[in-house]
């Protein structure tokens, strides 16, 4: 297989593009100086970025270049799916450190185009170049809605239920174990790929919002204390979450039995879950059951928006839980 | 002045969000997990975006960082400029090593401002985190035009003039002087800040896309030869450059008749100028004219479109011109 260097940056571009399908007239991909989109009439475009650095967001040891392909697009389509969006096209900007494999980069685009075949997404776009540092990706997806039906991290009211999809935890304690050295092949399997391929949960976001059923939502990546506190500083409001009530995954359980303490900071703040939080009124619990059920993905009352300005989280036992932090800190 | 530690990810956000303009309503800026925007009917979505990393588009040392701000957003609108389309939202996306000064982070900031002010573009959105690399700055642009105006590479005829815009290679110039030791404050100020501040031709693009007089065109990034190379790809055709009717600055004048050779390469393949180059019917010369005028930007013809399929750039004397390299290596 050639390297990197023979191959060049428009051999990459040629090479990137012949991986993806292109949009298709009158829109204008990949080759010119930018690309040409049509949203639907009476849409709204959703826009969203994220960036992936290496040593901050990923180690390249965890596992296959292709699960952090993956990964990449996965976390921008959560943002859409929070917003109820559906995904249409994304731009994809990658800084490669000298010298780094070309096998590599196939799998990291491999992985690309599986999550974006997945969700109907075009690459239309995107910039490459060298890096000092280690390989940096930037990836920013563009969707649309009615804006009617879009859900915003402002809407919560007092009263309404706090809901939260699938399980929370698994990818923080994945990205432990990876951190202590597991690796994939066997029995935290379910963990890790928790933290190196999360779903997005596109289908889910959009169903809710079509339905009408809910007033706030947003997509937990900085943890659920963090990111709901984000929905109640939009909302001018407060929240109450009931540890007890959590969604916790059976894998999490064996693991977190054998500890002496459990771990609550890891399935509260330790973030990258990419489920879903959101508020509802008390009267749309059954009509949200039968999404859930519909969808296949677990939905749960985790607790209720409050007239406070906190967001609180009760222990089991009633007492009041303190985490030392709240998410994760970048500089 | 807090640090960056102390500020933090969201402190950093609320500090960008506080420096710019934010969408007006119905439309959605940063503070929700994807921004929300209304193209207005009838119009294309234009969309560009580039990537700038430490040590490879930028070496701090060069200049100061509010320099670099401009530069970072200029970039990207010189791609919506060569498509002939209007700015309206951007994303910015910085990637911080520890330790970094809040100082630098506000002159980038405040160039990066009065480059969008200038333009009547809007920070929509973005992302921050940590690097362990050098810093790495992600802009993605979004501007809108009438399908039928937007000028692609595409179009060129046999026949067609060749045009550009300003002057070419005090840019590339500017790199080699800074790349010596050279720095702003001496005479040479004027090549030093076509490399650290160029100029996106916004409003050029523009009169020229609704005037109707262009076949193609493309902002010369990668070096005229390169970059009118890539317009005779998309076109299917050939181009004829006459190099000694290109336009050069005084100030390249004076610094190249020291030379023992004319520097061709860094005028034709030096890159960054951000001209537009474009290919018109001969008979439009005397409205482009007018145009130049209007706008005060000299336009000048410098070759014309055939039916070979190269790029052939002809010496004063007649003879051919063989570059060694057409543009930037980045692997």
């Amino acid at each position: 297989m050639k390297g990197l260097a023979e191959l060049g940056e428009f051999g990459l571009i040629d090479h990137i593009r012949a991986r993806f399908p292109q949009p298709v007239a009158p829109e204008l991909g990949i080759g010119d100086d930018a690309a040409l989109l049509s949203p639907s009439a009476g849409r709204q475009v959703v826009v969203s970025t994220d960036l992936l650095a290496e040593g901050v967001h990923f180690d390249p040891g965890f596992g296959p270049a292709r699960l952090l392909g993956r990964k990449s697009l996965a976390v921008n389509l959560s943002d859409l799916a929070s917003m109820g969006a559906i995904p249409r096209w994304f731009f994809l900007s990658l800084a490669i450190p000298a010298g780094f494999s070309l096998e590599t980069i196939e799998g990291f685009l491999d992985g690309l185009a599986e999550q974006a075949a997945e969700h109907n997404c075009i690459l239309a776009g995107g910039d490459t170049c060298g890096s000092k540092g280690g390989l940096t990706i930037s990836v920013t997806i563009m969707g649309e809605q009615r804006p009617e039906l879009i859900l915003k991290r402002s809407g919560a009211q007092p009263g309404d239920d706090v809901w939260v999809s699938g399980s929370l935890g698994d990818s923080a304690l994945g990205l432990k174990l990876l951190m202590e050295g597991v690796r994939l092949g066997g029995a935290h399997d379910p963990l890790l790929l928790r933290q190196l391929d999360p779903t997005p949960r596109c289908e889910l976001g959009l169903k809710l919002a079509e339905a009408g059923l809910v007033n706030a939502m947003i997509d937990i990546s900085d943890g659920l204390l963090a990111d709901l506190g984000h929905i109640c500083e939009q909302s001018v409001c407060g929240a109450e979450i009931l540890l007890g009530q959590l969604p916790l995954s059976p894998a999490l359980y064996t693991c977190s039995s054998k500890q002496p303490v459990f771990p609550w900071p890891l399935v509260i703040s330790g973030g990258e879950d990419y489920e879903l939080c959101f508020t509802a009124p008390r009267c749309n619990r059954e009509a949200i059951q039968k999404i859930s059920k519909t969808a296949g993905i677990p939905l749960t009352v985790v607790g209720k928006v409050t007239n406070s300005r906190q967001v609180q989280a009760i222990l089991p036992d009633g007492t009041n839980f303190q985490p030392s932090a709240s998410g994760y800190t970048h500089f």
